[in-house]
């Protein structure tokens, strides 16, 4: 059998993922418990961030965030008898992404942790997130868990209660405004979190006793990353929409468990193509280095996914203190990307590229043929348990997750693979 | 007599005033009624943007808002009474420049008004500014006249008592920030007026009842240029601590009334120079035209006389369709006013510059040298009174008043005339 796909035709594909990406309409409807939403999981189980992992394998960071979790639910008493209950292997350890979901950095949840939820009014389908706690970096101390209990307690309900008199809350609008403010949606989000600070703060009056009103506006005021979970959210409803387009080599998917990168794409499924996850590139906060740093975790590049994060660095003039960069460099940063990505989408409009849209869907074919990888703002996190956010940068995808899907794809498509030319060549 | 002054000894008295705006630490100290600062004002005064105007002289929305500002203070009871109260020369008419304040458009403001005051920590100095009302693009309808009355007796005081209970406002920090996230501080303020709500908001709820407190964050919420009047009261600070330097030719003011742009410079004293004020270069809202516009009109452009603005167009990248350019344009449009200043404020950053600071200091010399005319954003009004805003663009100061202020300061500084050379050459 000879190769009878064209290049027309997995083009054709991509454009089929590229509309259905294109046609999402994110929206913040709800508030609700994890355990509340996905009532079918086992006790005792956990959401995680990344491909599938287990818990000898997990990075510093994950398997503070385990500990964290299990203490926050009462599952044990102390740090090591939460460990204990992990190496027993008693926990159930699901990827958020198995449950259309996505959370920031070890994106350890817990069933009665609430979450953001965000729904695609054009198709009904619905994904969470959540706040990137302390927790979140590997954190089980007693501020980390108390941080965990007033969301739950204090600020998640303030913001249901404001969300509800609102009505819903358009993301792909919000995040547009937010592009024109220097945000690039990733690692930074200071003006989409005052644009919802704005947007809720009449309505978190109006239905809320005063002192949590006055508190949760004291922590949006006070916190440059409220708005993380709904850009993560929103894309990940972007992303997903592409789901399953047979042939289609663009990514919906890409998230790292700290210990290995992976990635998804359309035409192959829900495998994951994993790697070891890369370094963080950046800056420390003071008495912190290299040393120090764990490896790239966490789902939120679901957004670079999604042409934001890295891929709008050109947005986010402000971040290249962050990221070591010059202006000139930011610029570069995300033109470089557009080398890898199959179109554009109008409704995140970029002002810094006159108002062309924001990079959408990565070609996995254009990553191995061009061997540029796709760049990620990102936080550091410790690789031991038990420490905050330690720092800032950037990371860059590892090219043996596309290598991996490209051949994946190859295997699926073409039946006789002695007529596979090398990953670079393709039929026109 | 020869020529005596050097371009060194010139060059060494911008310097000083540049170190004393240098020195400005602008911050919202609070709210009280114009004629409460200033009790020595005789009955019937108002105040009004620009350089002295008579009636006669009066562009359309200046008219309007006097008529506006007569009706409010109930000195007549009808827009016919109050024309004649103008036209009989029983009002009043002081330049807010000679008050040591400023106010948006027309600029008009009565007794009873309240504005922000912004006082210098470093010296002492205070300014003040007003919110821009309809009535200040000309309006005298029922509309505008309840929109003054709101922000007096609901807006201006919960903010006064949120204001109390936070202490006080550093504006450089907040300015700063804003120039991050894409406003010029002049014609977009979306950021700033985010960032200004971010701050009260907590206090707000806490200092006011509830229906005040929420009616105030929807106002907020809903008006993109609140942060405006206290952007130009810190501008005006940092402007005139250049004052009365002598040998200095840095100017200390841009201002139009609707009929004539005046500015003012620090060797020349209070003198205004003054040429027809330019029309506006830019987009009309439906409705409107060039046929319908006024002249350039208000003291806003105190922004740009601290390298704010449109010499900051570079940082604001949403703001190219609003002045019909490219974001190379405004790249190059912010450039370009670097030709004319004398310094950087770096308390000011502007990110897209690497960081570098504002430009500050316009210099009259190298204007009349180069023939690069002061670019300003602003906002259009109608030409003829009882209209709300019709559109935004750009104006370029008139060469005249720059021209003029040199000659000035000539006769000033060198007794003989006969030996100043033309205006482009200087001893050195």
């Amino acid at each position: 059998m000879t190769l009878e796909i064209t290049r027309r035709q997995v083009d054709a594909a991509n454009e089929v993922a590229l509309a259905r990406m294109l046609a999402v309409q994110p929206v913040w409807v709800g508030v609700a418990p994890l355990g509340e939403l996905f009532p079918e999981l086992p006790r005792l189980a956990l959401t995680h961030a990344g491909p599938p992992v287990t818990w000898r394998r997990m990075s510093g960071a994950q398997r503070g965030a385990v500990i964290a979790a299990v203490l926050h639910e009462g599952w044990a008493k102390t740090p090591a008898a939460a460990t204990r209950l992990a190496q027993d292997g008693r926990l159930t350890l699901v990827p958020n992404h198995d449950l259309g979901g996505v959370a920031p950095m070890a994106g350890v949840l817990s069933p009665s942790m609430q979450v953001f939820v965000v729904e695609d009014r054009a198709s009904g389908r619905r994904a969470y997130s959540s706040i990137e706690y302390d927790s979140l970096f590997g954190c089980y101390d007693e501020g980390a868990l108390e941080e965990i209990r007033t969301w739950n307690d204090v600020f998640y309900p303030a913001l249901r209660r404001a969300l509800g008199a609102v009505g819903s809350l358009d993301l792909n609008q919000l995040m547009a405004q937010a592009l024109m403010m220097g945000d690039e949606l990733h690692s930074r989000q200071t003006a989409a979190s005052a644009l919802l600070l704005r947007r809720l703060a009449p309505a978190l009056v109006r239905e809320n006793p005063r002192p949590e009103a006055a508190a949760t506006l004291d922590e949006l005021a006070g916190n440059e990353l409220t708005f993380l979970p709904l850009a993560m959210a929103a894309a990940k409803l972007i992303a997903s929409a592409a789901d399953a387009v047979p042939l289609s080599t663009l990514v919906t998917a890409m998230s790292r468990n700290g210990t290995e990168f992976g990635i998804r794409t359309s035409g192959t499924g829900p495998a994951w193509f994993t790697a070891p996850a890369p370094a963080v590139q950046g800056v420390y906060f003071p008495g912190y280095g290299p040393d120090d740093a764990g490896l790239d975790v966490g789902d939120s590049a679901i957004t670079e996914t999604v042409g934001l994060g890295a891929f709008a660095m050109a947005a986010a003039p402000g971040i290249a203190g962050l990221i070591g960069r010059t202006h000139r460099e930011l610029l570069a940063g995300s033109a470089e990307m557009s080398k890898i990505t199959a179109g554009r989408n109008p409704a995140l409009a970029v002002p810094q590229w006159d108002f062309a849209g924001a990079m959408l869907g990565i070609d996995i074919r254009r990553v191995v043929q061009t061997a540029v990888l796709p760049i990620i703002d990102t936080a550091t996190a410790h690789r031991e348990p038990g420490h905050r956010i330690i720092g800032a940068g950037v990371s860059r995808a590892p090219a043996a997750c596309f290598i991996q899907a490209l051949e994946a794809w190859f295997s699926m498509n073409l039946t006789d693979e002695s007529t596979v030319p090398a990953a670079a060549g393709w039929a026109s």
